[in-house]
């Protein structure tokens, strides 16, 4: 258990980062950064950073040495990284939940093998093997990259047009999935926390949109029944203790039907605090960020009372230049992530309605 | 005007500071904190720091060179610091509220040229002054050095039993005021902003509880009319004119009488974030750490909605080791401070209860 003045250190650089460190500063600890080259906006509001890249031991193991705690952003951190750090300083969330959701095959069966839904899929590691998938799942179906894949980045579409040659190139022939195609009403997600001590908690169930495959705008309550929040919610819990984890994390989920025919299925599990979840940050009593820092410093989770009806938009591109007018509504929460440059489809901000 | 990007310059390195800069980053503006060595903990969530004197020119002009705008966390900016900046770069608020609230003879004299009620004061420069101005406002009264006093430093109360010498001795012979005695009821501040466009916003009255004349409790609403919480923010207002101010301040009351007898006087203006402002911070729509950085920023004023009954108390020294039990309240909102040593009388975190 990690005590006020202890350092956290943190993998990655970015606005989640820089996020968790502003949420760790108030509880009185300090952040530790570490971050190849590159645009760092966690570094301006750290005690402390390393630049280095994530393969680089020596500079891991001084960094290990430096922190007494290490926690990441992302989830593509390397299985080579994880395990030099481990070797010297607790990781959390254990290695484990990045081995097993680093990989889109694994990540379905493991959610399948709790007995929870996924879209039907098949591995794929050939164009022959994708022709004989498309045999099985039918066509419209998705071939997804097992690996590295995010904001729709590794994914195509195979409808009746496309040839399985030409998907398996768009891809980049890389070992994939192909997923059965979900004509799904809407997505939503659910953030939840699990303490060193094994309780749990979980916000309340948000609606996702997305636009040009980044999220765009996340509204609670989401459009869903009481027990289709209710299932969301449990389906959490039974991924957070099957993975014994420990800290804040994402369960995405397609949700096809209405009423009596409302039907879940698991979209993907994100090891570490997500987009979905940035409304907490001025709607929930506790944000995500705070979470994820109490959780991995073996403190007590916070409340995740929702403060009221809520709109969450991402600011991307040249969006953040409507900080002017944002700035000026009373009571907006509005956050912005300090890059350098707004470039496109890159998240530079965010904003929170809460109507109380 | 600044822009996100941007840098926000502090003077001073504690908590105050802290606290500002850990508002300025999600707006995207980066913070650059100047303090003389020491423990300065809001070194640990800044984009720079300088540690240097607040006489030393050559490094006062490549901080000045360094940020967009220079702020302040104390009142007891060398006037020569100040000017040393002014000369480069904009020094918000302007130094003028410096000069003023810097000497209790001359903040008095402000206050009450503009109408408003003040205890009967009077100037003391040595013994024999003392001696007459105690026979002008009577026995109890109050001696207080013109300059540097704070949290009780710097004062004595002069009781029967107290000779004019042992006073004039107590406060180390310093240029002084007098000051009647004001039996109270208790002590309400408001906390308020001023912005470059002229708009002022005033939090709602609180009410304030000391302890070895260190600020110990907060409580709001405060138990006054609705007709004396209007006054306490016309006054603040009329202050916040007379001076041209740019920025939070609080202004400090003493309340005597009940119902139609309640009546204010200003005890002090402090042209900074304020010890009793700290409720805001999770306790209303914009907290007085983000409103100050707004205004310097030249930015539209935040909401002020106060979101609930409202407590707030100081962690002082050893209170700090409270955090175990605080944190595992649930929806209270803890802040510590990251100093490195809870010596006794120092300010080492705060917590806020809001019942929604």
């Amino acid at each position: 258990m990690l005590k006020p003045g202890d350092t956290i250190g943190i993998l990655g650089g970015g606005q989640l980062a820089r996020m968790m460190a502003l949420a760790a500063a108030p509880l009185g600890l300090k952040c530790h950064i570490f971050a190849p080259e590159g645009d760092n906006p966690a570094f301006d509001v750290a005690a402390a950073h390393t630049v280095a890249g994530y393969e680089d031991a020596a500079a891991l193991k001084a960094f290990a040495a430096a922190v007494s705690v290490v926690t990441y952003e992302f989830e593509n951190v390397p299985a080579t990284t994880a395990d030099i750090l481990s070797a010297q300083v607790p990781v959390l969330p254990a290695p484990r939940a990045l081995a097993i959701t680093q990989d889109r095959w694994t990540e379905k069966s493991f959610i399948r093998d709790l007995g929870l839904a996924v879209p039907d899929f098949v591995a794929v590691s050939s164009v022959e093997e994708l022709e004989a998938a498309l045999v099985r799942l039918g066509r419209p179906s998705v071939l997804k990259t097992r690996r590295l894949g995010y904001d729709g980045k590794g994914q195509a579409i195979i409808r009746d047009d496309v040839t399985a040659q030409a998907a398996w190139d768009a891809i980049g022939r890389a070992p994939a999935i192909l997923e059965a195609f979900v004509p799904f009403e809407r997505e939503v997600s659910v953030v939840a926390a699990r303490s060193l001590s094994r309780d749990v908690v979980a916000y309340d169930v948000c609606e996702n949109r997305h636009a040009h495959h980044i999220l765009a705008e996340t509204v609670l309550p989401a459009a869903i029944s009481a027990k289709t929040e209710q299932a969301a919610k449990d389906a959490a819990r039974q991924i957070a203790e099957a993975l014994d984890y420990v800290g804040v994390f994402a369960v995405e989920f397609f949700v096809a039907g209405f009423g009596d025919q409302e039907a879940l299925s698991v979209n993907e599990i994100a090891p570490r605090v997500h987009n979905s979840g940035h409304w907490t940050l001025g709607g929930a009593e506790t944000s995500q960020f705070e979470q994820h820092i109490r959780a991995v410093a073996g403190w007590p989770l916070g409340s995740v009372k929702r403060l009221g009806r809520i709109s969450m938009e991402n600011l991307i591109g040249d969006d953040v230049m409507r900080w002017p007018e944002l700035l000026a509504e009373p009571g907006l929460v509005v956050e912005i992530y300090g890059k350098r440059e707004a470039r496109p489809g890159r998240k530079m901000g965010h904003f929170t309605r809460v109507i109380r």
